[in-house]
């Protein structure tokens, strides 16, 4: 029952000897998810042993180079591989154009299906399954780069049995997927008992939101209210507000304030630019306003139990 | 008077945690070519400490993945540095078009000029300066895709004066410049004195020849005749012939047959299927033909010295 999220790159646009450029694996109940793909992200899903074989949907923020320069090579080691399932991209639709142009230039294909999903610049639900969907979200990046946070919500799962209940009333196996749904039971002489008594309350849905490469906008809280994880990039201090501001970016206080807004579980902080050796200070200004935050690392994994506790 | 290689990456199209995908850097007195440039190469280039703002000049061998998808990310972070002179790219044309489509796309260009130098399929000089000549020759790879090798030749330096003799014949300041050239002396009095009395022979001439991804051919041995040091792809061991030959590549034993029918001094074997962890199979069959033949390890760096000896 894993939801589990993996750092593959903790830096901004220019790698450093302890952080790449950004990527992600998130993993939903063994469903792989890659979101951003910086270069080099295939030697960090080998370099952790991620089973990066079993990614099936890449998700890409944005196009900057820092985002997505990994791509064409993770998917060519792919193809090398052996892989033939379908990849699934998520991405602005410029992507695709650059990718067509490649394979038409060189005349070189992947031995898979890729199925491009463009990404609109309204919040919508860009992938769906029996246990999780994905959610996409505009935040304000340069003008001419649109950029798009994505949430994974897994779905309200059944209500579990109470089997030792159920037994005693005698309740039918046929029933028992109303039972999960809710249903209360009728016995065969009219009595009702109550679904309350039969079952418990499923495990609450777990959830994580990627924010990054975005100016602070107040409004953008609502877009994950109440998330149990949230990264939300960090790439200055508040010392270098401005800088933040020139570059479109946001500052550790500022994400901070977006985790407190929301309603946040955990905030994560990550896309530290370069110029950081000790990010103490970018924690300590965004403790100060939400105390539930931690820095990320490369490799670093951080997980939501299946029953919410205080993680 | 450095003449030295760094093997960036001595892997072939998948990277392992060893060994990465193809690039190097040859510093020939300061003068840094960055020679392919593979996934994550600009990692490699910070991780072994090469002064990387200083490479002006990129040779790409051919449009496989592995010899040019670091090529973007690189060009992005020297821009993002601050970089302002020119970069010359050496590379099949179709390399500028899809830069040029990627630019179109996204609207985005460096912060320096790029300028591109199509290779062809002819042996010919593509850089020339005071010091140093570039030779690009076409190797034999899947037929479409152009591969070329490339050798940097130093030019023949000027003779070496012998100070007290040129003192102890008085000859004037202005003068020297031709003695350097080979000139002989004629003294006020009409003595010849002859140039060898004068100067020394100056250091031979230091050469590097990178041949990769290629099928063993023998009359290749004619464009890189006599070079000192040769890096030659052995991407599989001999008992994986059949599998060299599919994949339009070359053994350990090839590669050892072309150095000797060059002349080579030394052989370098690199470009290593992610098949072997063990790689003294490939450098016994490559020894049991030519001696004088080292793996290339990454960070490695092999040097020749100014004055030939045994290196």
């Amino acid at each position: 029952m894993k939801f589990e999220l993996t750092i593959l790159g903790s830096g901004s646009s220019v790698p450093t000897s302890d952080r790449n450029s950004t990527a992600q694996v998130l993993n939903v109940l063994e469903r792989y998810f890659l979101i951003d793909c910086a270069e080099a992200t295939q030697h960090q899903l080998r370099r952790f042993h991620v089973p990066y074989n079993k990614i099936g949907h890449i998700f890409i923020s944005h196009l900057h180079g820092d985002h997505y320069f990994g791509l064409l090579g993770f998917l060519s080691t792919l193809s090398m591989q052996g892989r033939k399932g379908e990849m699934h991209i998520y991405a602005d639709v410029r992507l695709q154009e650059i990718m067509a142009c490649q394979s038409r230039v060189l005349g070189s294909r992947f031995n898979f299906p890729l199925v491009f999903h463009p990404l609109s610049r309204q919040e919508e639900t860009i992938y769906e399954d029996k246990v999780v969907t994905v959610t996409s979200f505009p935040l304000k990046h340069h003008y001419e780069t649109p950029v798009c946070g994505f949430l994974f919500r897994e779905k309200k799962r059944e209500r579990t049995i109470r089997k030792e209940e159920a037994a005693a009333w005698k309740v039918p196996i046929a029933f028992m997927q109303y039972l999960k749904q809710g249903a209360d039971f009728i016995t065969p002489d009219g009595e009702i008992v109550s679904n309350r008594r039969l079952t418990l309350d499923p495990p609450p849905s777990r959830s994580y939101a990627y924010m990054t490469d975005t100016l602070y906008r107040e409004r953008f809280a609502t877009y994950v209210s109440g998330v149990d994880l949230l990264y939300h990039e960090a790439t200055y201090s508040k010392v270098d507000e401005r800088l933040a501001k020139e570059g479109y970016h946001s500052t550790a206080e500022q994400a901070a304030c977006l985790a407190q807004e929301a309603g946040a579980g955990k905030l994560l902080l990550g896309h530290f630019s370069a110029r950081y050796t000790d990010l103490s200070g970018l924690l300590a200004e965004a403790q100060a306003i939400f105390p539930n935050t931690f820095l990320c690392h490369d490799g670093e994994v951080f997980g939501i139990p299946p029953v919410k506790r205080n993680f």
